[in-house]
């Protein structure tokens, strides 16, 4: 049984306690948030201890891993004292908005052996991890273009815009790793953006719409098309066109429901509306990953350079829409593993 | 070229009258119909002559061929008239609503050399025959059961009712024949009718909507499922299901565009809405299939005996309803080719 | 916290363990088998104890309710018992294969307060559900005509065929009872049925293949297709074509993983495979449906009344093969509530 | 009834050639072809006259109008004849490959009454127009975002590859015209490209895969994803992403058909595989766009202008894969109406 301290008791803190909860080898012994009556309330659910000192949990011998879902932040500094102290990490995506920040972080770590996992769970989606093992295995010949659609249902609130890194670091930074996921290295990236969608956005410094171009070490193309905002609810779709055939992954529905009348036929239901219920299955896969690779000894992917990685990539594109040139990446890869 | 003459100016002779039109080896030389108006109409915009006398056409040396797409009664002496004069028929279903009329009807032109071809359309429809053709390849494995849906978008008239024969004689029979198309012979009708439509119909005696069980020579089960109304369109579906996959034919949008919004997702156009859409490029591989079996000496198909066997799974059904039983129609063959 | 008793550990057994173990206010006490080691497996599990001793569990003040996943014959004497112990019983379908012993079961239990649910889990599948919600709140308008697809991956084993009570009762039941959660009471049923599959299930004097057809109360039409065998897999769908629109569920499988190819686009995966797969959503809402009632002190739903009329449906689809004929069922709605 | 003179009996030229035939209103005259005999096949049927003499066509005062579906290079020759004779002219894409040249035949023409059509067939596809439509009625509130996808099945040989002018000028014209079907005006160009697929493309010198960003002149965003190669057949689809609701053009089957079997579910047939398949409706409704132009004295659309602005974003995509800059086109629109 592997004992696990939960930093952050918010909406993805609570996502990892349901998985915890679910986990037969797993167990939440202790959560850590400065707002206690949430601490508490995720410990009451879980029969676990809430606290306000972090100390309490990277202290304790019992604990042999942490999650941090705690803000931005606050992620290097407890990536930093938990991996020193042995214990494995599972944090949220990014590990910073800084880069500087985030080697840094690495030159603390670089010698301890605690494994280090980044929270990029849709890797752990079944229909995206089942179209990239199938990829991988040749089942379409060499890829040759990747096609990511990530729309989401309705933009964050201004108080979070301001604090987000902006679009690339907090949204995109997820297709950056989807797109490494299935690309390897990715050596250039140019970046079209604008603010359609909500003036308080501009008014952040920050755009709401944005499509990115990538080129892969392998001379592969790739694009992506994000949105903080679709009517239709959460978009998040993949497209993987291989030399022999093309595997996609689609929109998801709660139902197998379809309405045929007067004014339109096959009407499926609205989409799986956010990332707690689209991506529920690969929260609790990645997870299990995390539980298998402590067990096996093992390192767990995606790891810290990962997660470095993808903040290069949404650096990259902050600069393409600053000066309107592609932006080569490849050079830039840094410290990690 | 092919010299047809076309009896009955209405809806249906329009149709043939268009795909004679496109045909590169047959032309429109005459056009009959009592109502003069009409068969002028026709005429003129293919460049034929109109004419209220039937002996025009049919003692006509110059015309090797007729459609009859005239009033259902009118069919049988048109037939046996231009069969006996050595012309090649194509006859819109049912041959007749009586079944001693028809076999009449095949005494008198059973010596007739000439090509009698009956209108179920639908198996000239590429869907359908590109699924009755891998079948018959033997690409699903022994065919076991066969779904056939079948609604009209809207009830007919009551005038059109009145004289329709009935729902399983004006209707069904398409799917009659259908059924016959895939399964051979059927051996055994159990059938299943209500009216819940508009109350004209049950008026006119008869039902709006029904369920019908087939059972084939070979032992494959059947279903049909009707009705006179269907608030999404024209529905035509066809399921062949095999021991070894299963074949399916769906139904069909005059584009390929979809909505996605806030209600539904991936909002497909109505269907195509009535047969003239639904079943246009079956209606012209129709006439060509005729034209090339009177060119080449072959017999077209189906023919005269498939149009009474269609009529006489029609009579099987409404025995059913009438008697609550399963009806047995083997050794009910007759005469025709 | 509500203690259940299990009786039968196998594969449906180990699906209501496995619903409990997840449910918050349920728990497994105690688990009984014949087989002691299947007992055991699911009891270590779960932290029950395991008995073969049915007493136990009957006699047992602590347990508050039981399932019975036991073989059929066996349901009727554990039904009476427990419902006479004042235990809350969720029992498996089919009651009894024998109408006479499900009616002597009623006159056992129909005294005692306890609530009997049975187990036709399809009721609670979402998409099930949710159509049945809206076709109740008149989004449909009239219902008029319920087409219900049900076709297993593979036959069952000879062994069980043997002791099934044949395909109506052991496996069109569940379609039964689905008419009749969308048409309230069926009054008149037809079938044809065949064997098509293998020659072991004709052998055993049953058929593998069926048609049926279904008169509501209300006038509605209905009807079932069934196969032992399907080679895509689970095929479970449901239309509800209503006046104003139509609702159809229809197959489910893990991912939206799609194929584009030569040979092929849009391919799906292979749907879920089987009933632990398709309905293990279904299974979990059925059990959290009785704990409810039970907490509440409702009658849960369906109920016994509904086992015996899917049976009534049944013995009159057995009926009509054997007689070729339409079976009236309205007037034998027996005791039960 | 409005005579035709054909230039070029290709592959596109016998595509107008048919449509003509099917056209109520006009009739083909005359065909121009330095290839004799292609002339001849496509004159005789039509009941045309074949000629090698373009001033037989130019001169002749019973020829109102011209199809230019000759080679690129001698398009602007012919367009700058036919249009100063007064003739009424359908070009084919492009105009020409050199911007000097489209605006050299500009100043030739402009001060003709001719109505001049460039061959932008995709904007009378029922789908795309459908929804291009949809969009400027305000179904989906602000066009946010459009997304083309455009691969052929395979690539075009060396000798066609070498003349084609390059990927952007010879295929993505079609899709830079869609964009600003859709969008207006687009002020500003990104691309990035490779080769993926063929050596000899890049031998030529031409690139075989490319995605291009664009940004419109209302803000809007849009990107096109292109391939000489796709496995699947043609692959041709558009997105229009609207504030309110989202409308798309998916793939076309020639049937609907779908295959259920044990390794995938739910397979449709190939596409339809190349543009004569896909645009034969466009090109019907293209002409007829002209022919009403004609009849009624109006300017038919796409005209010159739009030809000449498709090439200026060619120009600029060429431009950004040199540069690796985004390029901005606003202000560089042309003479041309």
């Amino acid at each position: 049984m592997l004992h696990f301290g939960l930093f952050g008791a918010g909406r993805i803190g609570r996502v990892h306690a349901g998985s915890l909860a679910q986990h037969p080898r797993a167990e939440l012994t202790a959560v850590h948030d400065p707002a206690q009556a949430a601490a508490r309330e995720v410990a009451a659910r879980c029969g676990a201890t809430a606290t306000a000192d972090a100390d309490a949990i990277i202290g304790d011998p019992g604990i042999d891993a942490v999650i941090i879902a705690s803000p931005t932040p606050t992620h290097v500094g407890l990536l930093t004292r938990c991996a020193r102290a042995g214990k494995a990490v599972l944090c949220e995506k990014p590990i910073d908005l800084d880069l500087a920040r985030v080697d840094a972080c690495w030159a603390e770590i670089r010698d301890s052996r605690a494994a280090v996992m980044i929270g990029f769970n849709r890797r752990f989606d079944p229909s995206i991890a089942g179209v990239r093992d199938r990829v991988a295995a040749g089942e379409i010949g060499r890829l040759e273009q990747l096609v990511i659609t990530s729309r989401d249902p309705a933009p964050a609130p201004a108080a979070y815009i301001r604090t987000s890194g902006g679009l690339f670091r907090d949204m995109t930074i997820h297709d950056f790793d989807l797109a490494r996921f299935f690309l390897g290295e990715v050596v250039e990236v140019q970046a079209m953006a604008a603010n359609l969608i909500e003036p308080y956005i501009a008014e952040a410094g920050d755009v709401d719409s944005a499509m990115v171009l990538l080129r892969g070490a392998g001379g592969e193309l790739g694009q992506i098309v994000n949105s903080r905002r679709c009517s239709f609810g959460y978009d998040q779709r993949v497209e993987a066109f291989g030399a022999a055939a093309t595997l996609s992954v689609g929109n998801q529905t709660a139902t197998s429901v379809r309405h045929c009348g007067p004014s339109g036929t096959e009407t499926a239901p609205p989409y799986l509306n956010f990332f707690l219920e689209r991506y529920g299955p690969a929260y609790r896969a990645e997870l299990d990953h995390l539980v298998r690779c402590v067990e096996q000894g093992q390192a767990p992917s995606p790891g810290f350079a990962d997660g470095r990685a993808a903040l290069v990539l949404a650096d990259a594109a902050d600069e393409s829409i600053r000066t309107g040139r592609a932006v080569r990446v490849s050079g830039r890869a840094g410290p990690g593993r």
